[in-house]
């Protein structure tokens, strides 16, 4: 009950905006002196400031004004990419105090070389934190692969993973990466919850959090693979088995293309980064392929418009059928996608508009996300805050 | 409090077994006092049964058991198909306790004359209700179209409409079923709640109250159109805008038929009921399209079965999209499909098994409705009964 209730009052400080005890009660429905008395516990924790208001000239005892602590508790978000490792760090208000991103040779590379490296990040996005008075109480790893593990239950009967079951683009098969990562991090994190979740997924959480795409919607992106995700009701759909969200492998020409997965006319055979930069025939060169291709296309490169118009339609088919199945408010392009929309979003849109049949296609339903390639390490961090929001007993005591 | 504790009351002996005042007691956490109070209040509003148990030469007070009340309030389901109308009763343990089915032709037919005679097959089941005890509570309307209207807000968010918005197979739009209807029932159902729903969206939730396939499924039927419909953690996946389930137009070969929607390729041109009969040159015969195909095929009728094949693997290939995306516990074969089993699992197993990618796809996977065609009238009645038992104050008062 008090568990409940703390959150109750947390949430109404943080989203309901109530700035004083009377707001919370009034907001919360709890008596004054319960909501008072709460509020004291969550400033205790360090979770919510009062900060004294001067009534200047006026007559009365100067008032307290309530608010999320922007010195206390927060979110690490890290990430291993396939050519970057990331690490940012959002404060409970969902802001993102400090990010960094810098390239990797991910690509095959040895689990250990690249969790040893990603632990350095780590300690310096600790360090960054704490010069801003931050405390990190949690962290999430975002990878561009399959997760699992121990799976404990989290609030609102999401779950908790801690292992990479597999990452193909990574090479990696069953790393114990939670763990593992744990026994490298500084001793300011080493005891912290450490979590392991798909890019997609976290990308998609991101733009729920940070973007302006509504609560229910189709989150397509790449980062070597094809992602994607589906946000129902503000809810990541994660299926019977926590596989959803798997649109790589949609059939968009079943006769056509082999795909190396066995099947034929896959979505990554026409929109995958490979496919795109083998048909226009660039050279495939190590570093950022994506910047490549928007350099490219930027410079009226013809075979590489032509890849990537082919690549946007490819999407718009397979995603129409996500609409027309789901009936999503928005489709978010993300990730690597977001930096060639230029070029995809004319093909989608022409399939988009002829293939959704639930309601006419309006093209404002195709939304590129302004967190491009950043969701994910964002989302990551915000899980954490978020789930302080949803459970201050975990951090009140 | 009350209602919702009355509804707690109400699930532990329906939901979970509970079949003494004590046994409510441990199974809701209330006092026996308040699971007592609230028991004797739900069968003083007929929901619930008391019986006494003679205990033979044992010594003590004779002890009751409580179980859901047979004779007591009861859901009416009614349909209007393409090809018949339909009705049925379910009591309060899901019990279908009766049922009418009847030709009627209702292929661009006047709606006034089709809710005339769907009202009298009302009155019919209303009589076979009132013969065994059976009272009523509420009226549902499964049709093979889109509706809304007023849209109340009904139980768990869930929202109940009135009006048939357009059935293209009927040639209905805009037709206020509930009120036309209303008017013409006779003078024990007229006063009842009637809601308007989607065939698809019944037989799905049918499959979920009735059948044997998890709590998370892709349900896929056919009565003239193509209808799907999503069930996640046993609640139907309704869409943004109540849209969600449009499997018929999803695109199978983007460069295939032109469809009269205006694109190419939907899985409607080739395992749609109509696409199917052109495909194998039948005669588009009226009467029951489907018992011509399912004879024709048994019969050997090679150009069927070829048909069907292809209808098979068309269906396969759309909804292998539908398993990567959503990771469903299983694909449902339903409606009138489910007549026509035998000739289709077999192309849609090979295109599942193909192009599942999430995990290996098992046959087992794939499961035929054993409610067949009658799965939207059985869910429409029980969606009624489902009400009750999620607030039993509206029949408790």
């Amino acid at each position: 009950m008090r568990r409940a209730n703390l959150a109750l009052v947390l949430a109404a400080v943080a989203r309901a905006g109530a700035n004083s005890r009377a707001q919370v009660a009034d907001v919360t429905g709890l008596t004054r002196a319960a909501a008072g008395s709460l509020v004291t516990e969550l400033i205790d924790a360090g979770l919510v400031l009062e900060r004294g208001t001067s009534l200047g000239g006026r007559v009365g005892r100067p008032s307290t004004v309530l608010s999320l602590n922007d010195r206390g508790p927060a979110g690490l978000g890290l990430e291993v990419g396939v050519e970057h490792l990331g690490a940012c760090v959002v404060d409970l208000a969902n802001d993102v105090r400090t990010r960094i991103r810098m390239p990797a040779p991910n690509r095959g590379r040895d689990p250990r070389a690249a969790i040893g490296q990603l632990a350095e990040v780590a300690a310096r996005a600790l360090e960054q934190a704490e010069e801003q008075g931050l405390t990190p109480v949690g962290v999430a790893v975002a990878v561009p692969g399959l997760v699992g593990g121990k799976g404990e239950a989290g609030d609102q009967g999401s779950t908790v993973f801690d292992t990479v079951v597999h990452a193909p683009n990574l090479g990696w098969h069953d790393v114990r990466l939670a763990d593992e990562l744990r026994t490298l991090l500084p001793a300011a994190l080493r005891d912290l919850p450490v979590e392991v979740e798909n890019e997609a997924n976290l990308g998609a959480l991101a733009e729920l959090w940070h973007g302006d795409v509504g609560r229910d919607f189709v989150h397509v992106s790449a980062e070597a693979g094809i992602g994607a995700a589906v946000v129902v009701d503000g809810m990541l759909l994660r299926g019977r088995r926590g596989f959803a969200g798997e649109l790589g492998h949609m059939p968009v020409y079943p006769d056509g293309l082999a795909c190396p997965c066995g099947s034929h006319g896959c979505l990554e055979q026409y929109a995958g980064e490979e496919a795109v930069l083998s048909n226009c025939a660039l050279q495939d060169e190590s570093g950022d392929r994506v910047a490549l291709l928007a350099d490219q296309a930027r410079a009226q490169n013809v075979p590489v418009r032509r890849a990537l118009d082919k690549a946007g339609r490819a999407l718009g088919i397979a995603l129409s059928g996500a609409v027309n199945l789901i009936d999503p408010e928005t489709v978010v392009l993300g990730g690597a996608y977001a930096d060639l929309a230029e070029w995809l979003t004319p093909g989608m849109q022409t399939e988009l508009g002829a293939r959704v049949k639930i309601r006419p296609w309006e093209p404002a339903g195709l939304v590129v996300s302004a967190l491009k390639r950043e969701g994910p390490v964002f989302g990551a961090a915000t899980s954490v805050v978020q789930r302080v929001i949803a459970d201050p007993s975990s951090v009140a005591g």
